[in-house]
């Protein structure tokens, strides 16, 4: 199944539609969003490469009534609550949903009634829902637990990702609250307007149960870092005491009160790209580190290649788990 | 399936049983070894933790007759042609084998006919056989193509492992030719008395079908590494002007003769461990590195994790392209 509709037809949706066109390896049959300024268009002439004959569609029904069969990949918000309804149209209408949505990666732990129903109905319909990306899906859960498949036990993991967000998207600068106050930070973080990191929790409960680290408690919080220098993004001038940056983490307990895995995630203007992953295999600790992982192009790659994939897998709502057979 | 035979109760057999009898998770019904030192002996006496009820028997039949069901984690040579009947007999007794086998991690490449009829075996028989271990299985196959998942395309795949030898089992010491002169080096690789290390052109080939490189051509060899110093290890004394390690390569092209994939290994004494992973996505290039994966140990481990999940694949003949769903 190679035919692909683009749920979303943002940052990430329109990165995706690019890659399909460059690699010639899926065909984009429809698109969807919301945004009167794109809605009508050609999807090809919006991503500039000239006409492709599919026009954004602000009606999903439509596009579903006519698109069969494909792979819808979703790319419009981090929360379940808020785009359940939009998957579960598309799993009515019978097509695989592979989303960049950040609690779906993991969705029984915030959304657990949700993630019943969502399972219930994947099922009845007979496709795959699956929420994936960088992180979730890659860099705190699927690629640890795939690295412990050379340990015989894991006493504990720690991952971080390090990263520069002046390279990042428009809506990913403005999420982790460049050039606010830190009062402003708090404020739209409480609000919900800005977000931050999302998956903190996800990824670990996700890496707890492919690794069977048996995390039964999992706490995660975010802080602004502050700027002492005037800095600038393509996006945000950020004044001496504005926000320059994010710190967050995410530590997952077993039911011995044990730390059994660790994930940091620091989002500042200026800084070197890094991952680093840390496992504790009891009688050795591997360390493996990276020179930076561009996570716009990361998320949309994981996308393409789970896509591929998706049709394979069991039907149901499913997670990074059911792709990454090798663990410890 | 829990039940494990040890076919081959050498360096890693043991390690294995250990590893087996720490973890609890698995129980060892057999073992089997030609070594007469051993043949009779209790396999927990062995590895010196007391007694535990099962005895090394020089007899596979005899093991095979009386364990079923169970999983043979295999681990008596490097060549195909050389194991081929003892992994045989095993899928003839109706076992799941997971082996060390360096070339059965590709084994179409080097001994087709034989592939074929291990294939053609293991599906009548419908049981799985799979080759695999820290290199080739991981370090340069399994993991690079991995790494790829976050990839929407490859141009070039490089995968370097840096160890010191020093820190690994004799017979790894042995086959790498430390102590030798260069000449001796020569000699015993031509005669196959040595091996150095075994698996270059098979990691290749693996890369190649997971990632979809399409090579089209490997090559590989091997030099020794000379020492200018006195230098010794456990096992062997080094004099100025003899071998001191080992430097290896594969490289594979595709039909254009562009080079796809390349994999390089040093194992020379004093060194110190690393493995790093360089992947040219065409927009950007990720690089991991390792502060050092070691190397009985993560074979061991990849074998037992691999064993754990033996039973839910395909049946036949099987690569961890079988295993590692994930990638470009």
């Amino acid at each position: 199944m190679n035919r692909v509709i683009l749920y979303g037809f943002g940052y990430i949706g329109r990165m995706v539609a690019k890659e399909i066109v460059e690699s010639g390896a899926l065909e984009i049959i429809g698109a969807i969003d919301v945004d009167e300024k794109i809605v009508g268009k050609d999807v090809g002439e919006i991503i500039g490469i000239g006409k492709l004959g599919v026009k954004v569609s602000s009606e999903p029904e439509e596009v579903f009534e006519k698109a069969k069969p494909a792979i819808v990949i979703h790319a419009t918000g981090s929360f379940l609550d808020k785009v359940f309804d939009q998957i579960v149209l598309a799993v009515e209408y019978g097509y695989h949903v592979v989303s960049t949505c950040e609690t779906l990666a993991y969705p029984w732990l915030k959304y657990p009634n949700l993630a019943d129903e969502l399972s219930r109905r994947a099922l009845e319909r007979n496709v795959v829902v699956i929420g994936t990306g960088v992180n979730p899906g890659f860099i705190f859960d699927s690629l640890p637990a795939f690295l412990t498949s050379i340990c015989s036990k894991v006493e504990k993991i720690k991952a971080t990702r390090i990263i520069d967000p002046s390279r990042r998207r428009y809506s990913f600068q403005k999420k982790i609250g460049l050039g606010l106050t830190s009062d402003e930070f708090r404020e739209k973080m409480a609000k919900g307007e800005i977000t931050g990191h999302v998956g903190y929790a996800e990824s670990l409960m996700l890496l707890s149960e492919m690794v069977g680290l048996d995390i039964a408690n999992v706490i995660e919080d975010q802080e602004p870092i502050i700027s002492h220098e005037y800095l600038e993004t393509q996006y945000f001038k950020i004044s001496p005491g504005k926000v320059k940056g994010i710190k967050g983490y995410g530590k997952g307990y077993g039911k011995d009160n044990k730390l059994k895995a660790e994930v940091e995630f620091i989002a500042t203007v200026g800084v070197s790209d890094k991952d680093s992953i840390e496992i504790d295999c009891g009688k050795y600790v591997i360390k493996w580190s990276s020179n930076g992982v561009p996570g716009d192009y990361a998320t949309v790659a994981m996308l393409l290649n789970v896509a591929k994939i998706v049709n394979n897998l069991k039907r149901g709502l499913r997670t990074m788990k059911d792709i990454v057979l090798l663990h410890a």
